[in-house]
């Protein structure tokens, strides 16, 4: 399958190699120049401009940071708009805002063209091993053609929609989740701390005779031994999608309290300059306002 | 070992029953006469007052509701502390404020007994099967003592301090961390499904994908089916050790904004009428606030 | 003064016929033509497209709803900025963001042209009788020229930095500092109601003798008496400036925990049906979830 | 008349000199010795017990710390309650909380004696000028006989019900409105602030302007000024009495949101050692969150 592929951070590079491995026919596009050195033999063709990419893939892959990198990418004279040919399918795999997919969504279709919706759960390492979990949303016969991308790229794939912005909507929802447990968590240990107990204790009985979560143990042992650098995934990203998640509630006439007090409990974080420690040391918020720590301490 | 089991509810009568089957000798009282009845061959002398039953006792375990139910235990003329002998163990196995465990731990000292907190993780299923965890804080040899009682009771025991008030604070705190996972999913499941997702799906994806813990496969798929009663753990109980974390987190001055929020909306379901619905069911104030339903629909 | 006036709805309208009546040279311009015809006599040149009605102006003065609605109105073709001449002042007397504020401030200057950000405190019957609050923020000089335009709407102006977006901060945060006393007074209201007590009496205590505000007079008694139709501000509008200030918060890295709550108590209200009763109605979310009301009940 | 009165602090005091001056017979009782020499000439006569002054009062008034200090003097051996004649009007005038002014209802109608709620609005020297505001909630009959100590003690005295509590959940509503105000001003100063705002300028524009109370005037001061110290009322106070609101709302099914925000903010202080500045002081939690200010600055 001929395939432009968008965006080479972390995510995107460890995606769009899996895709050559598999043997697609793959141009890239990067802001910065350079990155497609990592790819894998027999590497990709790289494109001058987003509108180059756009002008000859059957499928189209975006895998950017926000809302504003892919309008950056998509809009404009050198956009990949302004090449997009029609029956093309453009495959957004970023954690982008539900309004922007059904902005992008109606780009598209007044083009001929065809957006689906597909952002991931995972991380770097599991991009890398096609271990991702993809949640797709969008036209059926769109998202059929993909099945190739998917295969390439992780282990399953949940199609919960026909309407792209539901697939950002699960996204975002699911990251709300993960971010609850941490502040959760955090709340928890600064009081079990204050109270003479070892957070890592607490984390043990908690963990492995109740809630039982992979998810609970990584983000815990990090809490409990407060280790939150280098990080896994920045507190600043995860700011970015509780604001994309509050966004989805606002426009939906939808209440999120609990959204916007980890949303708050975040940009706290961000005026005491933690903005690229890992997302769970947001749980420093609750231990420094419960006086366990000076709040100018490093963190580390 | 000669036991005097004070609280013959659910849980009580369950755990009761399984210290009759490793063969202690059980004295038991109870507030409403006749549960004693429930318990399995040869079944317990049944003492007519808690100061009674303290009298005979090496070891008195208590069971009960709230810190209201074991203080009308423990003082006044016929309470168990009256007939408290020197040496006494007093096994406190409820849920109750750390406060409390402070004030009754010196209760005993003065007496020359000793007071250990041991709450327990698990619903009356599991006390019936002794698969209880049991979390314990007090004297060392007291809780060694007591190694044949959380023997015949549970699955395994975790100290977590001398000071008894720390078992208590453990209890609240995780399940202060269940409440902030039921809200979580409460939340989540009103967005999307307020964009035609099925919750299910959503549960699906970000539990069997993702978080991968029983707690939040069981909870989550009650909100998603709206299925609250029977209650497994009442509404009304959960809003009672909400109130006991927010306590314990005032005592020690440790905000806990999110503890709050949480109290906060049970309180909401409790004007509503939803006391004895399950406490995952707290899920439809969310619900309900984002219009999804009307407030007055039975919950079923 | 040659002043160009772009938005003619209750509060442009009023503002723009003070200016004719100041004698200054109107040509005014709105989205929705025919409103011009309000205006008192000699009225105003009426401009095709806000590009025409810049080119021809010494001052513009904005007057429009949103963020969305000024935008239109500047950018494109036929924006004012289109036709924007050097040395020209952009008077932005609307509630928008300062996001968008330090935008527009630099497209102006790029053109050699001034933007200086005036919002208002005070509703179209303030404005009608020239007795707005202006607060003003931009270069001195150009607030200087600015001056006759200020003495024919207000009652005074304030002038809180050399920074345009510092004035709408200012503008947004009072409006919080509103939304917070109506919030405020809601759940006291539900409060004292639950335990049979007269609003309105309360109301007598804690505003006659602690809070003498007329403010909260004002809003205390259409909370008392359920009274939200028709609106004075519309609760929709309310919403906006709280998101607007919450975005101030975030881009500054400033947590708004109470501004959060009150966002969405605000989008309760949306979800309920009730975007276009007066924002005091906002109360109404904390008799409901107090179960004081059905919440289906039609406000009035 | 003959009048008992129990609890000599700032306001006790003032409160007790107003009755001398107004020619009642007065017997007081304060834990601590000594503070009835503070009393206006002819003085009062010093009751060695709780219990000695009520066996003498046509009306006893208590003007006390808190719950845990009302109960302390009424309960026990020389308790006033065990001292208490049929006919005797209790007059209490602290703020407690609305469930310990029920259960002191019906513990004083077991004696044949009346009860009666009457906490103040007023600081020490509102109590000195006999300028407080009473709220009175009892048996009409009852308040009527207390009119004498009403007008020797405020400016005004307002009745809000039969039931004693009604008067304490009206105080403790009032307080929690007076804490929303200066917590808005906290996060609404931090904002302007960290846009370059002068804070006094700001609360120039908002309560000169809009607001117009004297109570925003007052503690907005000091907020803008960082004047905490020496404090007019304690953080632990305020503190103190949002606990209250809380528990009354808890006991009603009134979700409290708002005040459960204020009070998290309170813990917040306390946690940062601020027990005993202003309650105004709440506002250096907004402004340490928001990165403006070191936590550990010594508030002045």
């Amino acid at each position: 399958m001929r395939i432009g592929f968008i965006g080479l951070g972390n995510m995107g590079l460890a995606m769009a190699g899996n895709l050559v491995r598999a043997h697609h026919a793959l141009t890239v596009y990067n802001r910065t120049p350079g990155r497609a050195a990592g790819l894998p033999a027999p590497g990709a063709r790289v494109a001058k401009t987003a509108r180059d990419l756009a002008a000859d893939a059957e499928v189209i892959v975006t895998m950017l940071a926000d809302d504003e990198a892919l309008m950056a990418t998509m809009f404009g004279v050198d956009g990949a708009l302004a090449g997009l040919c029609r029956g093309t399918i453009h495959l957004s795999m970023s954690t982008i805002s539900p309004g922007l997919a059904e902005r992008l969504a109606a780009e598209h279709e007044t083009r001929g063209a065809t957006y689906v919706a597909a952002p991931v759960f995972g991380r770097p390492d599991a991009a890398q091993a096609a271990k991702l979990w993809i949640v797709a949303a969008g036209p059926a016969a769109a998202i059929e053609r993909c099945l190739p991308v998917f295969d390439a790229l992780g282990q399953g794939t949940i199609v919960v929609g026909t309407s792209p912005a539901q697939a950002n909507v699960v996204k975002v929802a699911g990251n709300f989740i993960l971010a609850s447990a941490i502040v959760a968590m955090g709340e928890a240990f600064a009081l079990v701390r204050k109270y003479g107990i070892d957070p890592g204790r607490f984390l043990e009985i908690i963990n492995e005779k109740v809630v039982r979560s992979p998810v609970y143990q990584n983000y815990g042992t990090l809490i409990a031994t407060e280790h939150f650098e280098p990080a896994g995934f920045k507190l600043r990203h995860g700011l970015k999608d509780l604001r994309l998640a509050l966004q989805a509630g606002d426009e939906a006439a939808v209440p999120l309290p609990l959204a916007s007090l980890l949303h708050d409990q975040f940009v706290s974080a961000m005026a005491q300059g933690w903005a690229d420690i890992d997302w769970s040391g947001v749980a420093r918020v609750s231990a420094v306002n419960a006086g366990l720590e000076a709040r100018d301490k490093a963190p580390a």
